[in-house]
């Protein structure tokens, strides 16, 4: 099983990172860019894992207990068979 | 338009950060974990761009000018309106 993991910052929370590629892409010359949010994604392989309550279970455990910062961050994740 | 782009390196080039992660995750008990890699969300709000052809054009060229390296990553992105 995979799960692709998406870590965002919760609405509010200053992103420099992403103010600083929003200043970039205006430089470029990319004027219609309104905002812009940088998050993380990880994509996780799991061996021997085929249920996907069984993986959904790890996941959110491991992204409460490592991945993600719940005090300002969000995470959604995707599962994939194989 | 919104337009969320995720940024993962390609397959073969190292990732010192996933493989740090995993071993995070084996120590916290997690020894299902086969692998992991980890890369970059960035989503972009478009301002004053309602055609999703016109989106694709931007989005695909900001990757290459800036958002991505082509020698080490790839690209892929969703668009949601509104």
């Amino acid at each position: 099983m995979k799960a692709r993991i998406i870590i965002t910052l919760k609405r509010g929370v200053l992103d420099p990172q992403g103010k600083a590629v929003k200043g970039a892409l205006t430089n470029l010359g990319f004027d219609q860019v309104k905002d812009v949010r940088v998050g993380k994604v990880v994509d996780v392989e799991l061996d021997g894992v085929e249920d996907r309550a069984q993986a959904q279970i790890l996941v959110e455990d491991m992204c409460k207990k490592l991945l993600a910062n719940p005090v300002i961050e969000d995470f959604s994740y995707t599962l994939e068979e194989g």
